[in-house]
Protein backbone atom coordinates (compact mmCIF):
# COMPACT_ATOMS: atom_id res chain seq x y z
CA UNK A 1 0.00 0.00 0.00
CA UNK A 2 0.88 3.39 -0.67
CA UNK A 3 1.79 5.39 2.24
CA UNK A 4 0.29 8.47 3.17
CA UNK A 5 1.15 12.04 3.02
CA UNK A 6 1.73 14.25 5.73
CA UNK A 7 0.28 17.49 5.68
CA UNK A 8 0.97 20.46 8.52
CA UNK A 9 -0.19 23.66 8.76
CA UNK A 10 1.10 26.41 10.31
CA UNK A 11 0.82 29.88 11.08
CA UNK A 12 -0.12 32.61 14.05
CA UNK A 13 -3.18 33.08 15.71
CA UNK A 14 -6.23 34.81 13.50
CA UNK A 15 -4.42 33.73 10.21
CA UNK A 16 -7.25 31.63 9.10
CA UNK A 17 -5.82 28.03 9.91
CA UNK A 18 -8.88 26.29 10.66
CA UNK A 19 -10.85 27.90 7.47
CA UNK A 20 -7.70 26.62 5.43
CA UNK A 21 -7.30 23.20 6.75
CA UNK A 22 -11.59 22.55 6.06
CA UNK A 23 -10.71 23.48 2.27
CA UNK A 24 -7.94 21.01 1.81
CA UNK A 25 -9.34 18.43 3.46
CA UNK A 26 -12.50 18.64 1.31
CA UNK A 27 -10.15 18.91 -1.90
CA UNK A 28 -8.08 15.56 -0.53
CA UNK A 29 -11.17 13.91 -0.08
CA UNK A 30 -12.62 14.90 -3.10
CA UNK A 31 -10.04 13.21 -5.26
CA UNK A 32 -10.68 10.11 -2.95
CA UNK A 33 -7.86 10.03 -0.45
CA UNK A 34 -8.89 8.40 3.18
CA UNK A 35 -7.73 12.08 5.11
CA UNK A 36 -7.32 12.18 9.10
CA UNK A 37 -7.17 15.73 10.57
CA UNK A 38 -5.23 16.01 14.17
CA UNK A 39 -4.00 18.93 16.03
CA UNK A 40 -0.65 20.11 17.90
CA UNK A 41 -0.57 19.48 21.03
CA UNK A 42 -3.38 17.03 21.39
CA UNK A 43 -4.85 14.59 19.13
CA UNK A 44 -5.09 11.65 21.52
CA UNK A 45 -6.57 11.41 24.78
CA UNK A 46 -3.31 11.70 26.71
CA UNK A 47 -2.05 14.28 24.49
CA UNK A 48 -5.16 16.35 25.03
CA UNK A 49 -4.75 16.02 28.51
CA UNK A 50 -0.84 18.05 27.81
CA UNK A 51 -2.82 20.22 26.09
CA UNK A 52 -4.95 21.74 28.88
CA UNK A 53 -1.86 21.96 30.68
CA UNK A 54 -0.05 23.81 28.21
CA UNK A 55 -3.08 26.09 27.84
CA UNK A 56 -4.30 27.14 31.37
CA UNK A 57 -5.35 30.42 32.21
CA UNK A 58 -4.29 29.56 35.80
CA UNK A 59 -1.34 31.49 38.09
CA UNK A 60 1.21 28.61 38.09
CA UNK A 61 4.01 30.38 35.73
CA UNK A 62 4.71 27.61 33.31
CA UNK A 63 9.12 27.43 32.78
CA UNK A 64 9.82 28.14 29.04
CA UNK A 65 11.81 24.63 28.84
CA UNK A 66 8.65 22.71 30.19
CA UNK A 67 6.51 24.26 27.67
CA UNK A 68 9.02 23.01 25.05
CA UNK A 69 8.90 19.35 26.88
CA UNK A 70 5.47 19.26 27.19
CA UNK A 71 5.04 20.59 23.65
CA UNK A 72 7.17 17.63 22.44
CA UNK A 73 5.59 14.66 24.79
CA UNK A 74 2.10 15.46 23.56
CA UNK A 75 3.93 15.72 20.27
CA UNK A 76 4.97 11.90 20.65
CA UNK A 77 1.76 10.78 21.40
CA UNK A 78 0.56 12.31 18.48
CA UNK A 79 2.90 10.56 16.19
CA UNK A 80 3.61 7.45 17.59
CA UNK A 81 -0.51 6.54 18.44
CA UNK A 82 -2.35 8.39 15.93
CA UNK A 83 -0.08 9.65 12.70
CA UNK A 84 2.07 7.09 11.64
CA UNK A 85 -0.40 4.10 12.12
CA UNK A 86 -2.30 6.20 9.98
CA UNK A 87 0.16 6.80 7.01
CA UNK A 88 1.22 3.43 6.79
CA UNK A 89 -2.37 2.43 6.58
CA UNK A 90 -2.51 4.67 3.58
CA UNK A 91 -4.15 7.31 4.92
CA UNK A 92 -3.12 11.11 4.13
CA UNK A 93 -2.90 12.99 7.96
CA UNK A 94 -3.35 16.69 8.14
CA UNK A 95 -2.03 18.09 11.32
CA UNK A 96 -3.11 21.74 12.56
CA UNK A 97 0.50 22.78 13.85
CA UNK A 98 3.78 20.50 14.37
CA UNK A 99 7.54 21.06 15.17
CA UNK A 100 7.65 24.00 13.02
CA UNK A 101 5.15 25.43 15.39
CA UNK A 102 7.74 24.50 18.62
CA UNK A 103 10.66 26.10 16.45
CA UNK A 104 8.62 29.61 15.83
CA UNK A 105 6.58 29.85 19.02
CA UNK A 106 9.27 28.34 22.10
CA UNK A 107 12.44 29.11 19.17
CA UNK A 108 11.67 32.37 17.66
CA UNK A 109 8.49 33.33 20.49
CA UNK A 110 10.48 32.67 23.42
CA UNK A 111 14.54 32.23 22.56
CA UNK A 112 14.95 28.79 23.34
CA UNK A 113 17.80 27.61 20.95
CA UNK A 114 16.79 26.14 17.95
CA UNK A 115 19.32 23.41 18.31
CA UNK A 116 17.50 22.15 21.26
CA UNK A 117 14.42 22.01 19.70
CA UNK A 118 15.56 20.33 16.69
CA UNK A 119 17.27 17.68 18.90
CA UNK A 120 14.00 16.73 20.68
CA UNK A 121 12.42 16.72 17.71
CA UNK A 122 15.09 14.19 16.40
CA UNK A 123 14.39 11.85 19.37
CA UNK A 124 10.71 11.70 19.50
CA UNK A 125 10.16 12.05 15.58
CA UNK A 126 13.34 11.28 13.71
CA UNK A 127 12.30 11.51 9.87
CA UNK A 128 9.23 11.61 10.46
CA UNK A 129 8.38 15.38 9.47
CA UNK A 130 5.82 16.30 7.36
CA UNK A 131 5.78 16.05 3.27
CA UNK A 132 4.24 19.53 3.10
CA UNK A 133 3.98 22.75 4.78
CA UNK A 134 1.50 25.22 4.38
CA UNK A 135 2.16 28.29 6.55
CA UNK A 136 -0.77 30.41 6.29
CA UNK A 137 0.76 34.14 6.51
CA UNK A 138 -0.35 37.63 7.25
CA UNK A 139 0.88 40.78 9.39
CA UNK A 140 0.48 40.41 13.09
CA UNK A 141 -1.67 42.71 13.16
CA UNK A 142 -4.52 41.51 10.95
CA UNK A 143 -4.01 37.85 13.01
CA UNK A 144 -4.93 39.56 16.11
CA UNK A 145 -7.60 41.75 15.53
CA UNK A 146 -9.44 38.25 13.52
CA UNK A 147 -8.11 35.97 16.21
CA UNK A 148 -9.82 38.77 19.03
CA UNK A 149 -13.00 38.39 17.43
CA UNK A 150 -12.84 35.27 19.57
CA UNK A 151 -13.69 33.73 22.64
CA UNK A 152 -11.62 34.10 26.02
CA UNK A 153 -7.84 33.99 25.18
CA UNK A 154 -5.95 31.01 25.95
CA UNK A 155 -2.09 31.27 27.43
CA UNK A 156 -0.66 31.84 24.37
CA UNK A 157 -2.82 33.96 22.58
CA UNK A 158 -2.45 36.60 25.72
CA UNK A 159 1.27 37.00 24.74
CA UNK A 160 2.11 40.70 22.74
CA UNK A 161 2.35 41.57 19.45
CA UNK A 162 6.16 41.83 19.61
CA UNK A 163 5.94 37.81 20.38
CA UNK A 164 4.11 37.33 17.40
CA UNK A 165 6.14 39.25 15.53
CA UNK A 166 8.82 37.17 16.66
CA UNK A 167 7.17 34.00 15.85
CA UNK A 168 5.95 35.05 12.46
CA UNK A 169 9.83 36.14 11.48
CA UNK A 170 10.64 32.69 12.30
CA UNK A 171 7.99 30.99 10.73
CA UNK A 172 9.03 32.86 7.46
CA UNK A 173 12.95 32.33 7.83
CA UNK A 174 11.84 28.86 8.37
CA UNK A 175 10.43 28.54 5.01
CA UNK A 176 13.00 30.10 3.41
CA UNK A 177 15.55 27.56 4.54
CA UNK A 178 13.32 24.80 3.78
CA UNK A 179 11.74 26.08 0.27
CA UNK A 180 11.25 21.97 -1.20
CA UNK A 181 8.86 21.74 2.35
CA UNK A 182 7.14 24.91 3.18
CA UNK A 183 4.54 26.72 0.69
CA UNK A 184 3.66 30.27 2.18
CA UNK A 185 0.17 31.24 1.35
CA UNK A 186 -0.57 35.04 2.21
CA UNK A 187 -4.05 34.79 3.74
CA UNK A 188 -4.38 38.77 3.86
CA UNK A 189 -6.40 38.85 0.58
CA UNK A 190 -9.86 37.82 -0.37
CA UNK A 191 -11.29 34.31 0.96
CA UNK A 192 -11.78 33.19 -2.70
CA UNK A 193 -8.39 34.09 -3.49
CA UNK A 194 -7.34 32.14 -0.59
CA UNK A 195 -9.05 29.36 -1.25
CA UNK A 196 -8.43 29.14 -4.75
CA UNK A 197 -4.61 28.86 -3.80
CA UNK A 198 -5.48 25.98 -1.54
CA UNK A 199 -7.30 24.35 -4.81
CA UNK A 200 -4.71 24.53 -6.73
CA UNK A 201 -1.70 23.50 -4.04
CA UNK A 202 -4.25 20.45 -3.42
CA UNK A 203 -3.67 19.45 -7.18
CA UNK A 204 -0.24 20.37 -7.23
CA UNK A 205 0.50 17.73 -4.26
CA UNK A 206 -1.70 15.66 -5.80
CA UNK A 207 0.44 15.56 -9.25
CA UNK A 208 3.83 14.68 -6.63
CA UNK A 209 4.85 17.99 -8.05
CA UNK A 210 4.52 20.51 -5.15
CA UNK A 211 6.72 23.34 -6.15
CA UNK B 1 20.11 33.75 55.15
CA UNK B 2 21.85 30.17 54.73
CA UNK B 3 20.51 28.45 52.04
CA UNK B 4 18.07 24.93 52.97
CA UNK B 5 19.75 22.11 52.28
CA UNK B 6 18.50 19.54 49.34
CA UNK B 7 17.57 16.03 50.33
CA UNK B 8 16.09 13.57 47.56
CA UNK B 9 15.31 9.84 48.37
CA UNK B 10 14.96 7.21 46.33
CA UNK B 11 14.76 3.60 45.66
CA UNK B 12 12.41 1.20 43.99
CA UNK B 13 8.76 0.32 44.96
CA UNK B 14 8.68 -1.18 48.66
CA UNK B 15 11.79 -0.20 50.49
CA UNK B 16 10.20 2.01 52.31
CA UNK B 17 10.41 5.68 51.52
CA UNK B 18 7.36 7.31 52.87
CA UNK B 19 8.13 5.78 56.47
CA UNK B 20 11.95 6.75 55.93
CA UNK B 21 11.34 10.13 55.08
CA UNK B 22 8.67 10.69 57.81
CA UNK B 23 12.04 9.81 60.03
CA UNK B 24 13.90 12.15 58.37
CA UNK B 25 11.64 15.14 58.33
CA UNK B 26 10.87 14.77 61.76
CA UNK B 27 14.64 14.38 63.01
CA UNK B 28 15.31 17.44 60.72
CA UNK B 29 12.21 19.54 62.57
CA UNK B 30 13.56 18.40 65.63
CA UNK B 31 16.92 19.96 65.14
CA UNK B 32 15.47 23.14 64.44
CA UNK B 33 15.35 22.77 60.45
CA UNK B 34 12.12 24.42 58.71
CA UNK B 35 11.49 21.81 56.39
CA UNK B 36 9.29 21.71 53.05
CA UNK B 37 8.82 18.30 51.40
CA UNK B 38 7.81 17.47 48.09
CA UNK B 39 7.70 14.40 45.05
CA UNK B 40 8.35 13.80 41.78
CA UNK B 41 6.70 13.70 39.56
CA UNK B 42 4.37 16.17 41.25
CA UNK B 43 4.69 18.96 43.44
CA UNK B 44 2.59 21.29 41.99
CA UNK B 45 -0.56 21.55 41.06
CA UNK B 46 0.44 21.68 37.00
CA UNK B 47 2.86 18.97 37.85
CA UNK B 48 0.69 16.91 39.64
CA UNK B 49 -1.85 16.90 36.18
CA UNK B 50 1.42 15.85 34.35
CA UNK B 51 2.10 12.97 36.95
CA UNK B 52 -1.72 12.04 36.62
CA UNK B 53 -0.80 11.10 33.10
CA UNK B 54 2.27 9.36 33.83
CA UNK B 55 0.79 6.49 36.01
CA UNK B 56 -2.58 6.81 34.56
CA UNK B 57 -3.86 3.14 33.89
CA UNK B 58 -6.15 3.53 30.67
CA UNK B 59 -5.01 1.69 27.20
CA UNK B 60 -3.06 4.21 25.49
CA UNK B 61 0.49 3.56 24.78
CA UNK B 62 2.91 6.08 26.73
CA UNK B 63 6.32 6.23 24.24
CA UNK B 64 9.13 5.94 26.17
CA UNK B 65 10.55 9.15 25.27
CA UNK B 66 7.40 11.13 26.37
CA UNK B 67 8.01 9.47 29.93
CA UNK B 68 11.35 11.18 29.74
CA UNK B 69 10.02 14.39 28.55
CA UNK B 70 6.92 14.38 31.56
CA UNK B 71 9.21 13.75 33.72
CA UNK B 72 11.55 16.28 33.54
CA UNK B 73 8.28 18.60 32.27
CA UNK B 74 7.08 18.20 35.85
CA UNK B 75 10.31 18.08 37.37
CA UNK B 76 10.37 21.99 36.35
CA UNK B 77 7.42 23.20 37.71
CA UNK B 78 8.69 21.92 41.04
CA UNK B 79 12.41 22.66 40.87
CA UNK B 80 11.06 26.58 39.61
CA UNK B 81 7.97 26.91 41.38
CA UNK B 82 8.56 25.21 44.89
CA UNK B 83 12.15 23.59 45.27
CA UNK B 84 14.34 26.40 44.77
CA UNK B 85 12.40 29.51 46.20
CA UNK B 86 11.95 27.35 49.24
CA UNK B 87 15.90 26.70 49.46
CA UNK B 88 16.42 30.59 48.70
CA UNK B 89 14.46 31.30 51.71
CA UNK B 90 16.41 28.45 53.97
CA UNK B 91 13.85 26.07 53.78
CA UNK B 92 15.42 22.33 53.71
CA UNK B 93 13.87 20.11 51.05
CA UNK B 94 13.03 16.51 51.03
CA UNK B 95 11.89 15.38 48.11
CA UNK B 96 10.32 12.27 47.24
CA UNK B 97 12.62 11.06 44.24
CA UNK B 98 14.59 13.56 41.75
CA UNK B 99 16.28 13.08 38.92
CA UNK B 100 18.32 9.81 39.80
CA UNK B 101 14.50 8.03 39.77
CA UNK B 102 14.83 9.39 35.79
CA UNK B 103 18.22 7.77 35.14
CA UNK B 104 17.35 4.29 37.28
CA UNK B 105 13.62 3.95 35.35
CA UNK B 106 14.15 5.66 32.34
CA UNK B 107 17.75 5.25 31.60
CA UNK B 108 18.01 1.48 33.57
CA UNK B 109 14.78 0.34 33.35
CA UNK B 110 13.49 1.20 30.06
CA UNK B 111 16.96 1.80 28.12
CA UNK B 112 16.97 5.36 27.20
CA UNK B 113 20.72 6.98 26.79
CA UNK B 114 22.35 8.19 30.19
CA UNK B 115 23.61 10.96 28.39
CA UNK B 116 19.72 12.16 26.87
CA UNK B 117 18.50 12.03 30.34
CA UNK B 118 21.74 13.97 31.63
CA UNK B 119 21.35 16.48 29.15
CA UNK B 120 17.20 17.29 29.57
CA UNK B 121 18.24 17.41 33.29
CA UNK B 122 20.79 20.18 32.72
CA UNK B 123 18.39 22.00 30.68
CA UNK B 124 15.84 21.67 33.66
CA UNK B 125 17.59 22.10 36.53
CA UNK B 126 21.03 23.17 35.59
CA UNK B 127 23.24 22.95 38.71
CA UNK B 128 20.15 22.11 41.16
CA UNK B 129 21.05 18.69 42.40
CA UNK B 130 20.38 17.35 45.80
CA UNK B 131 23.27 17.86 48.72
CA UNK B 132 22.25 14.25 49.73
CA UNK B 133 20.35 11.57 48.23
CA UNK B 134 18.91 9.03 50.46
CA UNK B 135 19.14 5.81 48.29
CA UNK B 136 16.76 3.14 50.06
CA UNK B 137 17.93 0.01 48.88
CA UNK B 138 16.50 -3.89 49.06
CA UNK B 139 16.31 -6.90 46.67
CA UNK B 140 13.88 -6.73 44.43
CA UNK B 141 11.61 -9.72 46.04
CA UNK B 142 11.38 -7.97 49.15
CA UNK B 143 10.63 -4.65 47.94
CA UNK B 144 7.48 -6.38 45.61
CA UNK B 145 6.14 -7.99 48.47
CA UNK B 146 5.80 -4.55 50.50
CA UNK B 147 4.21 -3.31 47.63
CA UNK B 148 2.07 -5.62 46.75
CA UNK B 149 0.19 -5.37 49.60
CA UNK B 150 -1.09 -2.14 48.87
CA UNK B 151 -3.59 -0.93 46.48
CA UNK B 152 -4.50 -1.21 42.78
CA UNK B 153 -0.83 -0.94 41.19
CA UNK B 154 -0.02 2.16 39.20
CA UNK B 155 1.46 1.74 35.27
CA UNK B 156 5.09 1.43 37.05
CA UNK B 157 4.02 -1.06 39.35
CA UNK B 158 2.75 -3.05 36.98
CA UNK B 159 5.98 -3.28 35.49
CA UNK B 160 7.82 -7.28 35.91
CA UNK B 161 10.79 -8.22 38.48
CA UNK B 162 13.00 -7.87 35.68
CA UNK B 163 12.67 -4.44 35.20
CA UNK B 164 12.93 -3.52 38.97
CA UNK B 165 16.33 -5.63 38.96
CA UNK B 166 17.73 -3.27 36.03
CA UNK B 167 16.32 0.20 37.99
CA UNK B 168 18.33 -1.37 41.29
CA UNK B 169 21.20 -1.95 39.93
CA UNK B 170 21.21 1.50 37.84
CA UNK B 171 20.16 2.58 41.50
CA UNK B 172 23.59 1.19 42.73
CA UNK B 173 25.63 2.35 40.23
CA UNK B 174 24.95 5.70 40.46
CA UNK B 175 25.39 5.57 44.26
CA UNK B 176 28.85 4.15 43.41
CA UNK B 177 29.49 6.89 41.04
CA UNK B 178 28.34 9.95 42.92
CA UNK B 179 29.75 9.06 46.81
CA UNK B 180 30.10 12.27 47.82
CA UNK B 181 26.41 12.81 47.12
CA UNK B 182 24.70 9.48 48.34
CA UNK B 183 24.12 7.61 51.12
CA UNK B 184 22.97 3.75 50.49
CA UNK B 185 21.04 2.58 53.47
CA UNK B 186 19.97 -1.22 53.37
CA UNK B 187 16.01 -1.57 54.62
CA UNK B 188 16.13 -5.31 54.82
CA UNK B 189 16.98 -5.15 58.38
CA UNK B 190 14.18 -4.35 61.28
CA UNK B 191 13.12 -0.87 61.36
CA UNK B 192 14.65 0.37 64.67
CA UNK B 193 17.89 -0.24 62.97
CA UNK B 194 16.70 1.42 59.81
CA UNK B 195 15.59 4.26 61.78
CA UNK B 196 18.64 4.63 63.57
CA UNK B 197 20.64 4.96 60.83
CA UNK B 198 18.16 7.77 59.22
CA UNK B 199 19.07 9.24 62.59
CA UNK B 200 22.53 9.14 62.46
CA UNK B 201 22.80 10.50 58.84
CA UNK B 202 20.79 13.46 59.99
CA UNK B 203 22.58 14.07 62.41
CA UNK B 204 25.93 13.73 60.16
CA UNK B 205 24.06 16.39 57.64
CA UNK B 206 23.61 18.64 60.30
CA UNK B 207 27.20 18.69 61.37
CA UNK B 208 27.85 19.37 57.62
CA UNK B 209 29.94 15.82 57.86
CA UNK B 210 27.77 13.56 55.68
CA UNK B 211 30.25 10.79 54.97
Amino acid sequence: MERGKFISIEGIEGVGKSTNMATLVECLETAGRKVLTTREPGGTPLAEDIRDILMNRGDEPVPEIAEVLLMFAARSFNVNNVIVPALDAGTWVVCDRFTDSTRAYQGGGRGIPMETIDLVADWVHGDTWPDVTILLDAPVEVGMERAGQRSEPDRFEQERNEFFERVRECYLRLAMSEPDRFVVIDTTRGLNEVTNDMRTLVAQILADNVL
